[in-house]
């Protein structure tokens, strides 16, 4: 979601991106600093996870319960799905109580050169299963797609049977193509804070799995070299500041508890120790809001938003949210725009979808897709309808 | 475990218990009131879970993992496998991360008329399993032995996806053989307090899964009609006490926080919000260790015992802990006495057994057994060597 090449082709395809879809469903919604337009593109999924952007206007979009990874256009009709995806675990039942299956998809930073294409899922092993990373070469013959020498870059060091809490979503350095993945707790709020066990971390490792020399544990005892941060959640947002290079991530807290964090090398940011939420019970967790030697968050959301995919804005369309931190909102069922400035935010506005919203990518064109975490789920395209609002007026009393 | 039907033959089957068993492993253990002797029964066990005593002098036992039933006499020798189990959801794995598996064994309180097996177990199911109870007749013919007229008698209301915490231990109350079954909070502390859902809770229903008319939720709105107490994190003790017919529990506490419960109708044992414990992490949870409106522990051990399978001692062979509770400790690898007066603990001695304990059960000639809850597990007999060691001395400084 967050990552995709800006390749010298960028400017001349974007123009495909101003090509009309086919309006399935679209809805008009005014927001604080823009009229926008949502389209649906495509077919309907069940639960999409991840969007991968691809250099011919193209793009990959993965389901999370069926486990299929599936190749669409912009100008929607059926999608074409693409095989050699590695097998998750999963549970298909009809509560979906398990957040296991196919996750995030994105082109490696060199796609145009190498092809390869990774996903993240949850890896079924003796033990249960874990997250994991697999890459492999997209290769084309006609109307069959699929990916070729499939392998497991990486996979969590312990697995184990919880169906939750996979986290899941990776991002590339844009310099280094270091690949950093998010891994949840497993919904056992014991594992966060160990530093040997990838459950509660942020992982890096370069793009084929090898530890980087410079990784913050790799000297250190009772540390795992992979990791790169601790004390998470189920981080499921991770998103390079386009131009400072920072990573910044989500993380889903406890009842009012989600944060925005920015990810530094060898920090721990807290979990179950420092939170400002509640279990979903009511009862108390952690010992507060500070908590010495763990890094706080940038931002706590007063209210439940579930945050999932985020990017940063840095299109034209939508001149007035450039730079802007877009959150996918579960819960909130809105995107979440957020204005960052000295590491503090400044400006969060809610944008009403309906939806639940899984990931957020930004498109050449500048349009915005969302993708709707629903059995019924979506590719949203929002587009800029008519003039921009006026600011300061009713509606920006919604930012808080 | 906890119960078994005294019935009239008792007392002239009880001559069997005496017959000597072959010792594969044997030890003497000096405790403060008894000097012990162990010996190995039968067969080496993969995780056994639990263990029914037979009126005929043989007795029942399960293996977590494998998921069989098998048949065993005091006397050792091969066990034989019991066919018709239900199947049940866990994973093989080498590190054996899921606690899933087959679970207790019990007779009906009128096994001698009915033959009916009941036994507990992590259900499958579309959305992941949930802890269950099925019942079947046993049946033999010749070295054919297996359950018939299987049915599931209960289910939790809500499976998911989780591996860990299913509680599993049942008994039957031994006047009105209502059947009452642990069900643990699935490793998901925001389950606990919710009085519809049946993680972390004791359900109450009669022998065939029906609603006593008499259950406390049975008139209360957004409460379930099977649950008799809520706020239970993972208890796999339960034992009515011979004399009072009063519902004894053990239950797993996060760090420091293992409790022995008096489990009452109706009542809320307050996980997650009153706990002695912490998180494993050492992160603090919850609001203190007295929290208005809900019942506090009769005990919480001051260090880390897993306490799981419980027994009331009532027999003759060690006259000095007569009435007294017996908790198989998987952390403590010991057997924990313990004597209750005025509903406190008054005297606690952890008798090292050096293995870690699942299940406890007295036998009718007063021995102890227990067992061991590892991949190369066993049944130990517990029987006197010797005379009794004079109490009040050094080793009664063990006492707590």
């Amino acid at each position: 979601m967050t990552h995709y090449p800006l390749t010298g082709t960028t400017a001349a395809l974007s123009l495909l991106w101003f090509a009309p879809s086919p309006a399935i469903a679209q809805q008009l919604i005014d927001s604080d600093k823009h009229q926008i337009r949502t389209d649906k593109i495509g077919e309907t999924l069940e639960h999409p996870w991840g969007l991968a952007l691809m250099p011919d206007g193209r793009f990959l979009v993965t389901e999370r319960n069926s486990g299929r990874l599936l190749l669409g256009r912009m100008e929607g009709g059926a999608f074409q799905p693409v095989s050699g995806v590695p097998d998750t675990f999963r549970f298909k039942g009809p509560t979906g109580r398990s957040q296991g299956g196919l996750f995030h998809v994105a082109l490696h930073p060199d796609f145009a050169e190498n092809q390869m294409v990774y996903v993240s899922f949850s890896q079924p092993s003796d033990e249960g299963a874990g997250t994991a990373v697999a890459r492999g070469r997209l290769s084309e013959n006609g109307d069959n797609a699929r990916l070729e020498g499939v392998e497991v870059v990486y996979t969590m060091n312990k697995h184990d049977s919880s169906g939750l809490h996979f986290g899941g979503r990776f991002a590339f350095h844009p310099e280094t193509k270091n690949l950093y993945v998010t891994v949840g707790e497993r919904r056992n709020i014991s594992r966060a804070q160990d530093a040997e066990d990838h459950a509660g971390s942020v992982i890096r490792v370069r793009d084929d799995g090898s530890v980087p020399d410079d990784n913050p544990f790799v000297a250190k005892a009772d540390h795992d070299d992979k990791i790169h941060s601790i004390g998470h959640r189920n981080p499921q947002g991770l998103a390079f500041h386009p131009e400072t290079n920072e990573l910044w991530a989500t993380d889903h807290g406890p009842e009012g508890g989600d944060e925005i964090n920015r990810l530094k090398a060898g920090l721990n940011y807290g979990w179950p120790f420092q939170t400002a939420g509640k279990d979903y019970s009511g009862a108390p967790i952690g010992g507060g809001k500070e908590v010495e030697g763990m890094e706080a968050p940038v931002h706590v959301f007063d209210k439940t938003v579930g945050p999932a995919g985020v990017a940063f804005y840095r299109g034209d369309m939508f001149p007035e949210w450039r730079g802007d931190m877009l959150i996918g909102g579960l819960a909130s069922e809105s995107l979440e725009r957020i204005r960052i400035a000295d590491n503090k935010v400044v400006e969060h506005e809610s944008i009403p979808i309906g939806r639940r919203i899984r990931d957020v990518q930004t498109a050449p064109d500048g349009s915005v897709l969302l993708l709707t975490e629903h059995s019924d789920g979506e590719i949203l395209r929002l587009t800029r309808a008519g003039a921009p609002a006026s600011t300061g007026t009713g509606a920006a009393d919604k930012a808080r």
